[in-house]
């Protein structure tokens, strides 16, 4: 691959680590000179074919996770409250990042960022197709033309393609970070993610 | 608690982060005036009570994983070879470092790093006895008296009453780290350990 890959950030806007990555890896990217290219998936999706539990259902794990996302969020000087209705699906928001994305990638990342900050930060029922609208069409969206979108196959089909490419390339959980090749799961990872790109490698 | 209460660092020596942190943790701790108290458990049993997998068994996880030990070891700069037999039983090294943790705590810890090096560097099979034996004898342990102990019964409900203490604590993994009450699990969280001690609490 050349230098001028992009970094593929692997993400679930369900998942705390991820929304932590997201507040991060753009910033870190930018000062070695690197894009970044957004990637939403379902972990539930990456869970059935991996086996896994989800970490907040796991016993003991469970309640130390909940502690630990607000630490790690304190940690990286994060705004962060787990949501009460906590996790949720997130079709509708993944589905209608693609739309966007397909349309201009720079909405598509403020689209992704408000969905991140509505449930993280304001608490928002963000698995409601109406607030996933909501966010979009406050950033300039079609509300008809998603509204429509999020009706249609197409927009699953492109989504579900887009979770079997990920598992197809070994993604089993998030946020997970490929930069040329290599790859980094977890928010923990950051450092390591940026040690990787200040010397090219170690 | 009192500032005095020492870190406690709970570990397997058959896993390869509760390594990487074993090298880390007591200068770390001393950086800060504080000192560690080392607790060796049975992962096995752990994910007995948990119904979690070892982290290699899991898909697609399993194989990062050992990707990933060896790159959190370059980044750490610890010397790391994943052995070809691994993961291994460590009732017995396990056992050994109580009975010699009774009798003199410093030989204890330098029994632990032994193991660890044995496992992790020299590529050393430690669940065989002999190899603990070996290991414990080279640094000053009467070779009769361990070799007796790690036979009774008395030492054996040692480790399984400190297991199951460790379980009723809420560890769920190693390496898992307890400051003052504060749980850190992985060796990932070494930043946010440090960023605890310096600032007492965040």
């Amino acid at each position: 691959m050349t230098e001028e890959s992009p970094i593929l950030f692997y993400f679930d806007f369900s998942s705390p680590y991820s929304y932590l990555a997201s507040e991060k890896i753009d910033e870190l990217a930018l000062r070695y000179g690197r894009k970044v290219k957004w990637k939403p998936l379902l972990l539930g999706i990456v869970f059935k074919t991996t086996g896994a539990v989800p970490l907040t259902q796991a016993p003991l794990k469970g309640e130390y996770s909940r502690h630990d996302f607000e630490r790690s969020a304190r940690y990286l000087g994060v705004p962060f409250k787990l949501p009460e209705k906590f996790p949720v699906a997130t079709q509708a928001a993944a589905r209608a990042y693609y739309w966007l994305h397909d349309r201009d990638c720079a909405l598509a990342r403020q689209f992704a960022h408000a969905v991140f900050r509505a449930f993280y930060v304001e608490g928002r029922d963000i698995s409601d197709t109406a607030t996933v609208l909501n966010l979009a069409v406050a950033l300039g969206a079609d509300e008809n033309e998603l509204s429509a979108a999020l009706a249609g196959q197409e927009l699953k089909d492109r989504l579900k393609a887009e979770v079997e490419a990920a598992i197809a390339r070994g993604v089993f959980g998030a946020p997970y970070v490929v930069i040329d090749g290599e790859p980094f799961w977890g928010a923990d990872r950051l450092p390591q993610i940026e040690q990787w790109l200040e010397t090219g490698g170690f």
